[in-house]
């Protein structure tokens, strides 16, 4: 019986997880870390903290998901008590970053931005890709619900950086995000990132490979949230088993 | 046997009519203006002549596919012996398209910078879909071969514009071309249309119709250039026995 | 204050409904008939019975979405106190139909059974392109999740039905399930409706039509089991307004 | 300077093979093999012979896009005059392959049915994501012109081998060519391969893998027949710097 801390629980995210872990037949207990009221009824046999040493005390595992304060608490706690961890969260700074890898010498840390399971294995994929076809145009299209506010998602820029790298390219020396008017023929080199905005998307990307003759294209599509909170628990599961260091959710795929 | 004349019949779209015509059992007979000499081996059976003037004279119906110097001088000639005409030629000036105006109260004339029925129909499709989906967000994608110097294409920009008109927009106020950085959430009016290229596409069009629960995507895909020479005789036949005026396309296909 | 009465609200789609209703402040009263328990909280205001006379009675115009009995149980208490009725129910039997028709000559009643909008309008769209484009091949492709028992979907085939009859064939003439070995070239009017299964798909639904050097896809994505909720809804603000008769969803929408 | 030389070389794939040479800086001379004469004009420069023999003498490398016994008698002939082979013919009996492995003991022979670079590709990335994504469901759907007399295509039955492989499936216990009726739930290991017609469309594939809350779709589409040619040139350049044995189109791409 694996003990899962769910740092975060009260959130969007940490409720998705815990209602994931409760179709687990594997792992049944969960460790919640909750400085807010529940607006949804947590498992029954949950042990609930309030604080992050307890919560690295009694967990197995924790799962991250919180805002980049959040996870400096949760990781300088775990220096002192160490414990294997899933962070998803966005936006860490320098500083936090370098006590990310800082903390990984002293337990096995796995740290990702996107844990859908199809993401991690289409970027693996669209490296492959752009090696093997280097004469082909490389162009991307992602397209999310008509409330986000940024442009383009953190995914596309990931698909683009994997895409550009297969090709021993810097994504930001070719990136295009938008065509009008008299722009003349395409440069080889160049990678659009275009984004879509509309409906209730939760979320598409493409990669497009493009030839004379030929093209290839890879998309994926999420269909709904829960798909990360499925990746975080596979990660979660799997980390635990693994030494000290810095993952990836690639690495809990075997694909590197 | 209808008599079918070829304005500039030397050129690349000249070539690919002359080609399909040959295959045409309805209409065997071509009248071919040309004043360069043919790359290829024209129709044994057909009447050669180097002035507008006889190529007016000689046959049935015009199909002109040219620069707007020499649809001027089409029309002129026109003026003085009527013909039915098929009109092809892009960027007409506003003397030109009055001259259009002019000699369509004395022969029919079908313009269209589009001769694909296809698109003729999208175009349809996207104005009625336009009007009934109010709610919905509409977003334009086009595709094209790596050489193509502008953006967006015309054809998506005439899709745009049966976009907007369905709802009562006007599609310069409302056209975003590429999407960077804190862009903060889509409004509602907002209609992208969005320039990809690569590879040797001949032209993909794909208009989104995006709601929260449900989407629509309709797309065209041009798999050759034959399919505007297959529509401009379908036009010529057709124009033959019409009314004097001015017509479009997609009056040829009865969706008017 | 439209009092909007839900036959079988304890069920999922009931529930949905609801859930849709609450988010409405223009339909802000709920009349729910339940015979069960709820496995939810209806909303507090609510009037909850359950017999389908006290439904009619309490009701301005009521949803049902149950089962051939229910619905007609409902349709025989409406014929002693008419009501507008929105019924979106499958399978009813021939005596039922006719029941439904008997019923339609003393109150508005709209039956469809599918509510969404975008397929209403695709249906539309495709019958349309069909007349339209008559030399095209039409192929139909559906996707549904792993978990459904039939094939081809109903949505399918009622745009089979529909690309059908643009251009006078009659489906179970010409349909097509699968392809296999030495099939021989493909016969013009053949219309292929193929059915893929995996994964959560809600729905998606692509009707195609090819032509030499042009083709185009119409795509109907379904991204979340709300949107039918949303339409019955609409559906139901739509039919209180109505003179008696039979309506389908099409005809709230402006397309006949 | 090379001298490739073209078995069949008067065929509709022997005529785009001399087409490509022409345009190819690289690789200027031509030796062709034609037991008809030409439709078309070869290139001026072109050695042309009647005998296999003499085929093999004068090439330094021999591409074969002929019939099984075509190929078996220039198998015959290179067994006595050893020479890098490009063999891209279908339908080999399993002498005939014998034959292939037995010559390819004297001379380098790469053989592969589709010799596009695309697909060689695509197929690496299938049997990869098939291995990776364990859980998601897998569909194929292959597209191709209404004259195509066979379902489905090779080249989707390879993309379903490479498919099973990468979860120890075999193809033939688990493919599905067609659904209709009452089929049930999807099984976990199906793969269901639908074939679509219609049009000119050169060959389009699509291999999907569905899972819950996500999916990736694979589509590699020919847009012109040429890329086969070009993927022939591009293996004879390589073959040649080869050892004897057997290779297919993928080792020329370093993917293996």
């Amino acid at each position: 019986m694996l003990k899962i801390g769910i740092h975060g629980s009260t959130g969007r995210m940490g409720r998705m997880i815990i209602e994931n872990l409760e179709e687990d037949l594997e792992a049944n207990a969960a460790v919640l870390h909750a400085i807010e009221t529940f607006s949804f009824a947590p498992p029954k046999e949950a042990i609930i903290t309030d604080t992050v040493t307890a919560l690295c005390e009694h967990s197995d595992v924790i799962i991250d998901f919180t805002l980049p304060v959040g996870t400096e608490a949760l990781l300088e706690a775990a220096i002192k008590s160490p414990r294997p961890l899933v962070v998803g969260t966005t936006g860490l700074s320098e500083h936090q970053q370098n006590l990310l890898k800082e903390a990984a010498t002293q337990m096995p840390i796995l740290y990702s931005t996107n844990m859908s399971l199809g993401v991690a294995v289409l970027n693996r994929l669209v490296e492959l890709a752009s090696k093997s076809l280097r004469e082909f145009d490389i162009e991307i299209v992602e397209q999310h619900h008509r409330y986000k506010k940024d442009a383009p998602s953190g995914t596309a820029m990931t698909l683009g950086e994997h895409a550009a790298r297969g090709r021993g390219l810097e994504l930001n020396e070719v990136r295009v995000s938008g065509r009008n008017g008299m722009i003349g023929e395409r440069t080889k080199d160049e990678i659009a990132i275009m984004a879509l905005r509309g409906g209730d998307i939760v979320g598409r990307h493409t990669v497009g490979f493009y030839n004379d003759g030929e093209f290839i294209e890879m998309n994926h599509t999420a269909t709904s949230r829960n798909t990360f909170a499925k990746g975080a628990i596979r990660a979660a599961k799997w980390i635990v088993n693994q030494e000290n260091g810095l993952y990836h959710i690639s690495d809990c795929l075997g694909l590197n």
